[in-house]
């Protein structure tokens, strides 16, 4: 194929993009359908369309006039405007990644996935490792060899991080954990030796049409706009877009534990925040929606830690609660509230850890992957070497592997170098937050008053209508400056120790 | 492209068959999203998806090799099995309709159709016939012109009759319906002059949590195995199916109407056991599903009125309704719910109409779309003639547009020569019933006992198993023998000569 000119090119390139989109949405759609109310028995006929829906999806980017497609465009590089350019950036490195899998591990790899996470469902269920170990092995595998396609320059691991958030290496994240560590620990051996906050009326009963009714107020209060975001309901709390007035998030409600299916809120709310506030010449575009994983859980966590557990917006929040839940919070106070859903205890469950102990758990799983892609660690030794290491960083006894190594679905559905990115959204958002402080000087007042929309504002002006037109750490960089983990150490010191009076 | 052989061919046609079933699969979900839990607002980008979407799919269709492939699986017709000579017999038909319609027009079509949909409904909310008759006058020359492209020989308005029953026409339609007035409208007369049926106990407040509660009985009752069939809300009830192990319906719950969701959840199951009946042979090729609108409204309105109108079906689950609606329907006895859902009551809503008036909501219709086929009517016109035609043969007079031609979404959801077989599948039910009886003697026996199970057996093994392989007609006939509205109108006369006393 030949392109008689830059625009002929160019057009095929957005028709490609939009394409793209279009298969992007029904995917979605269908994940979607699949994990709300999709009948139980319904998979069978859903694996058929997704596995010929991403067999077409496959060819439609690795098809090798594609790649002369680019060739064209890169060689036309300086002619075009700097979105297209970036386009054809963000193209490039999708089609390489397709395209140096050959066909035939990209299918095989694809259909183990698919087995593994059933696998995997069975083996937590059952407290049984080895059962998924065999699919782990090959998994990592695979990971290993496919760094090896995405970038052979780089080191394995520093291949997948760089998958999730580019730029992101060993060397950083090294540095990055060590430097938590060395604040984490001291304070959660601290508040050990304090008198534990009471907390044991989040876990009253809470009916759940109340609590679908919190979250409705959830969403106003956090400005969601009820025209492009929804709300549904899940096992595991996630959010999903299929263009940026069209945005879905979904929680999980637990009769027994009120701040589980609130936080989820807040939490996805922020990923949907962002997505939703992409500016519009960015739909069905290589360039729509969040940069990043390690930037959208910025965003997340911003709005569920910086924000969400604040004193500030408890109280603000607080009448309605004790409204909709007045026999369960009568006698809780904001404050005890604030105090509650802060409470720092070392806990084996990842997606229920505090604020404070949350990255300790990041770096468990950290070790752990960089050693089973460099190979000095074997997939039968993870579950000795995870207890050790749980026992090591949060000083707890991990009773089984369900609780354990077998907790989260990452592994079984291919994801490694995808946890570190947590840490680094955590991290990042104190300095954001710090950015924001020189232009929005009374933040937390507004937050206290419920007015949250100079906040959002500003995070969209500085980084949400930007999409991926930036890179991650030009994005950040270009607002915050070089990234600082001390403004996240500073922050949970401050908050802590004010906390638990150390 | 040439076929080595006829097995290549085969394969060939398998595939697509496949894939078409995928993208069905795909486009289904979307819809489903669309009209259940989708924000207001997402309209447009589902629109950018379904036009990309129905492009895809109109050139998976319409691609001139499948000309050349349906020409060497025809001219090896005799070497194929069965099965595979109807599936090209059926793809031949959608390859010579999609083929005829030009590409641009068939995809303009498509989002015409997905911006229609919302503003109807805003249209019939806002009582504003004004605002979607723009739309609509689009949707009609779209179809006249369709109905062109499918068959040019015959009269436009036949052709589109055509697309939802195989040869039926205006002329059978007109003699049909004559026959139908000269019955129903006499008995109408005659039970207007009876002393009025007691039926507002119906219109109590019945809590919305409730009836979902009693909806989940239904489903029970009706058989429908949950592992493959699910529920939703929407404005307007429907049921849709993925394949023959995932099948959606869907209802409203309105507080103060009973039996409305009520009926449409037994009138949308009939369409769901008949797709889930479809045998397995038949999934992910051009034959999966119910063969056409007239036989699937016969199974839907078999198990709505033949069904859920009986006084047996009541009669049985009538302990149940007084267990979840106590109060409201503590003095009212099976014999007086049997009576009020067959309370003879010319009125507004074909949704919400009586067995008996039904039909002529239809005729209503069916001259209207006659007239707007063959350009004697404007659309402009329409409210004017509707309320016409509702007074000269219901008796009464249409308030406003919202409860009068905006009361459906079957137009701007392109579907014009649909109405006409709800009539025709309510008159299929009584012949159906008929042949039934000659192999289960006690019927209406098992009816009472709760025991569905017989008849939908029989209803399987006569037509529901055989999806798209036979012909409509052809699939009746082999059963019933040929079709006579005899049947219904002597139903009909029994039936409502014996609730009146007449």
């Amino acid at each position: 194929m030949k392109y008689q000119n830059l625009n002929e090119a160019v057009e095929t390139l957005k028709k490609l993009e939009q394409t793209m989109a279009a298969y992007n949405h029904v995917l979605g759609v269908l994940y979607l359908d699949a994990t709300t109310v999709a009948p139980k028995g319904t998979a069978e006929g859903r694996g058929q369309t997704m596995g010929i829906m991403s067999g077409i999806v496959y060819d439609l980017i690795a098809n090798p006039d594609n790649g002369e497609l680019l060739t064209y465009l890169e060689s036309h590089k300086e002619e075009l405007d700097a979105q297209t350019k970036r386009e054809v950036e963000v193209f490039r490195k999708q089609y390489d990644q397709y395209h140096k899998i050959p066909q035939g591990e990209y299918i095989a790899y694809n259909v183990l996935i698919n087995d593994a996470q059933s696998v995997w469902e069975k083996a937590k269920n059952t407290n049984d490792f080895e059962l998924f170990a065999p699919y782990l092995e090959k998994i990592v595998d695979y990971n290993r060899k496919f760094a090896g396609y995405y970038n052979e320059k780089l080191a394995p691991y520093d291949a997948l991080l760089n998958e999730y958030e580019e730029g992101l290496t060993m060397k950083t994240l090294d540095a990055f954990f060590a430097q938590l560590r060395e604040t984490i620990v001291p304070l959660v051996s601290k508040i050990q030796n304090t008198k534990p906050i009471n907390a044991e009326f989040l876990n009253k009963n809470y009916p759940i049409e109340k609590q679908r009714e919190f979250s409705d107020y959830l969403m106003d209060v956090l400005g969601m706009d009820r025209n492009y975001a929804g709300i549904g309901e899940t096992e595991h709390p996630y959010t999903t877009n299929f263009n940026n007035k069209d945005v879905r998030i979904t929680t999980h409600y637990y009769e027994n534990a009120l701040d589980s299916s609130m936080y989820s809120v807040i939490h996805e709310a922020g990923h949907a925040i962002y997505e939703l506030d992409c500016d519009d010449c960015y739909n069905y575009t290589f360039l729509a929606g969040g940069v990043s994983m390690g930037i959208h859980e910025s965003q997340s966590r911003f709005y569920e830690n910086l924000i969400g557990r604040s004193y500030e917006f408890i109280s603000y929040i607080y009448p309605k609660m004790q409204e909709l839940f007045m026999e369960q919070l009568a006698d809780v106070s904001a404050e005890d509230f604030y105090k509650a859903v802060n409470k720092v205890q070392p806990s084996l469950i990842r997606t229920e850890a505090d604020e404070l102990t949350y990255c300790l758990h990041i770096m468990v799983r950290y070790e752990l992957e960089k050693k089973l892609i460099d190979g000095s660690l074997k997939v039968k030794d993870i579950p000795r070497q995870w207890n050790r290491l749980y026992k090591e960083y949060l000083g707890i006894d991990v009773p089984d592997d369900t609780r354990g190594c077998l907790q989260d679905s990452h592994w079984s559905g291919g994801s490694i170098g995808y946890f570190p990115s947590y840490a680094l959204g955590s991290a990042y958002g104190p300095q954001m937050l710090d950015a924001m402080k020189k232009e929005i000087r009374d933040v937390m007042v507004q937050v206290k008053n419920g007015n949250l929309m100079p906040m959002r504002n500003w995070l969209k002006e500085h980084f949400h209508k930007y999409a991926c037109f930036f890179k991650p750490r030009q994005l950040f960089n270009r607002t915050c400056g070089k990234f600082d983990a001390k403004y996240y150490t500073d922050y949970l010191k401050d908050k802590f120790t004010k906390l638990y009076d150390l």
